[in-house]
């Protein structure tokens, strides 16, 4: 009965919802062509996981007998899908850039050939992704004593699943597709709580241990050996310009063997952290660090207060020793 | 035949396990009235996306044609499961607050009635939250010049989910829906890393960028055109008070035009931020900030080590100069 | 025509992705016993989730009559998978710690008998969790006001899902099983940002709030009634050394009664925070403290900017009190 009385009064909340959707079109997309669904883009995502780590994702065992047909069987079905989302976006693309052209009409004739193209060119970067990757992951494992093997560090590491996202999405980047690098990143991000945009150039040897909160700008550029702990940001300033800002290089520069400590955030286009830098656990840096320096927030910019009575006490026992020597990279 | 051991002697373990399970009525919920199942609540998240963002999420494209009837089934969809939802949780809060009335036993006259009172009321408020999110996406375009389209902001940006299902969350805890609000922002938080309480008072254009670690407590108010990034906490002071402080005042107010960057802490329910306001990453206020001042850790307060033999040193090389002119929000 | 021309073109690419599978061996795992895939590890960890907390998670409601016999039929289904995925990873670690000798291929003669012993001794020790747990669930309640019940605290808290876990994987990290411990914590990472090395020694009573970006490490030891806010990080100094330190003391000890505000990184296996101490929001710490202190960022470190024209400035404008003596725990 109250069911039914609910059923009675829902039209005219509908009505206004559909008066909004007509006032609203910005955020609507009807009659486009289609870009790929966040779902197909994941099962996309987790198909080139498994090419990419023969035998670990996915939910079958993997013998070398059966390796090849395996892999060949795997490449044509991201293939198959790649190409679908690829010419979706580069339509959508075609259409977002002449939204006035009723001609257009989501019609492209180029897309299926281009699309075609990149997805070849695609697969043909991927032995250097997966070299690059291997150098990852041994950093990974080689950077972080709680790793009991290699296996542990593919399976387990947050850091290394962005990375591997990152990568691939960066190289659909070069090739010129719209949109897609940007949803993978987001996936991955989604999972692992790192955002690496597709944009950034990262150097060989890149490590992230726990990587929740780490953020790395479009524009960021880095040397090898990085090691960047949770919370880290290499980001923009003056996001008051915002748009006007679009394609400017606007975050930072990080040179070889630097190593960023939790929560410190990093910004600016002209920053540069130089080599063999070590940045200490939650500084805040706008400018730039010559090479073989530390930073760090140090004990005496610390307020201290005893909770204790006065009478109880001890006259040395609000001094907090530093011990930053530790602070190695 | 191990598994056959293990078999024999799991009984034991059982056995221990339904002794505590009487033992800590605290961690069981029998004989209750169902709550929503954490999985048909994301179900209906991601239908009320739907609705929200025609033609964006779910697996099928959206023709104008078609775009009526569609949102007709899905608000019907969505009705019928909220319905059940809202009447659950009323029930629930309601045997929550008489825990001893063995009498009442999940019945509830008026429950059935008033559920659909409020999803009726709900269905009223959706033109009126999607103009809000209209503006928040048309902020995060303006405010990120790593943003290529509005279409990029609705589909990839995080802050855009998490404030949707805020929005939409708050309008549910005003129409007096116990706990299904936080269930929603907790299923946001979950994909996001973005926890924003749905009791949070938010003005219009509300911007938040990569968005994992950022947490707005539940007596937040903020003003229009608020800009904040990755990690940053508007939360309370004095964890020890507990539940006396339940209903209290206790997180900051925030006016209009103010930037927070990454990992700013802003605590406590007398702190101010005035309009205009710029608060740098990592700082940790518990203060009130008058309007138009910038707030930031400033480079004399960092520890700046140089790891160089000091034959090697350049004598100027430990200067950090600072850009912070350009910290503009 | 080009979706044909891509099939054409692939097989180049599908070779050189064989070519590179073969060239970097560390990245496949090929005729090894299985490790658990992560969907039967996920769903290992959901159904310890309804076994531990009857009533709350999982699609069915759940009546005083039908308890014995769901419990029942929940720790046979969990003890079956958890045999498979013991008997995996014991082997795994025999075989990984012994990678050259061909005569081992993934037998081992004790491992399906030991995994027996470990399922029945884990089982033994889930009533001893689950009591730790309902202190965890009841400190949850008691310090954060916004919770308006306990069911609220196990419906919507990561911070009790993410301890769950840890407390779950911990027991089984004790019983010596490899690898499994850190993909349940990894998967309760995933989900709440809060990432607790299995290995950690957490005390009673232990209350993480919103949680995103809490990093706790391999060696920490923490008395009672912590309290810890999100991106708090207790972590590990010098990671120059890397493997180096393996099963080396290199994260903080924490005493009793001591809370630590969002975004503070405590570091050092030497690192004792006294009892009772308080550390404030966006700390970083690499040194002890003393029972009964508080330790905080001050204003006086902060740099402040007028942003308006000089005209208009108040001379007392730009002074921002601070109210640190509401920063109790």
């Amino acid at each position: 009965m109250d069911r039914a009385q609910l059923h009675r009064q829902l039209p005219d909340g509908i009505s206004s919802i559909l008066k909004s959707i007509n006032e609203l079109p910005q955020l609507r997309r009807l009659n486009r062509d289609l870009l790929p669904t966040l779902h197909s883009a994941e099962a996309c995502v987790d198909k080139l996981l498994q090419l990419i780590y023969p035998g670990y994702f996915g939910n079958e065992s993997l013998s070398s007998d059966a390796l090849s047909a395996r892999i060949d069987g795997l490449a044509h079905e991201i293939a198959d899908v790649l190409y679908d989302h690829v010419r979706f976006c580069l339509r959508y693309k075609q259409n977002a850039d002449r939204p006035n052209d009723a001609d257009l009409d989501g019609r492209c004739e180029n897309c299926d050939q281009e699309a075609s193209r990149i997805v070849v060119a695609f697969f043909g970067k991927l032995a250097d992704v997966r070299a690059m990757l291997a150098d990852d992951v041994q950093a990974a494992f080689d950077s972080d004593p709680a790793a009991t093997s290699m296996d542990e560090t593919i399976f387990c590491y947050p850091g290394v699943l962005a990375l591997t996202v990152q990568r691939l999405a960066h190289e659909l980047l070069l090739l010129g597709v719209p949109l897609l690098p940007r949803i993978w990143t987001e996936i991955a991000h989604s999972r692992t709580g790192i955002d690496i945009h597709p944009g950034a150039k990262l150097g060989r040897r890149f490590f992230i241990d726990h990587g929740t909160g780490v953020v790395i700008g479009e524009t960021v550029e880095t040397g090898s050996n990085m090691k960047i702990y949770q919370g880290v940001t290499l980001g923009a300033l003056a996001p008051a310009y915002g748009q006007r800002l679009r394609g400017v290089k606007r975050h930072p520069t990080i040179e070889d063997d630097v190593t960023i400590y939790a929560g410190a955030t990093i910004l600016g286009g002209e920053t540069i952290i130089g080599s063999e830098c070590v940045i200490g656990g939650n500084v805040f840096l706008t400018s730039s660090v010559p090479p073989k320096h530390v930073i760090m927030l140090d004990a005496p910019n610390l307020k201290i207060r005893d909770r204790r009575p006065k009478s109880e006490r001890n006259p040395d026992g609000a001094r907090i020793p530093t011990t930053d020597s530790e602070l190695s990279g």
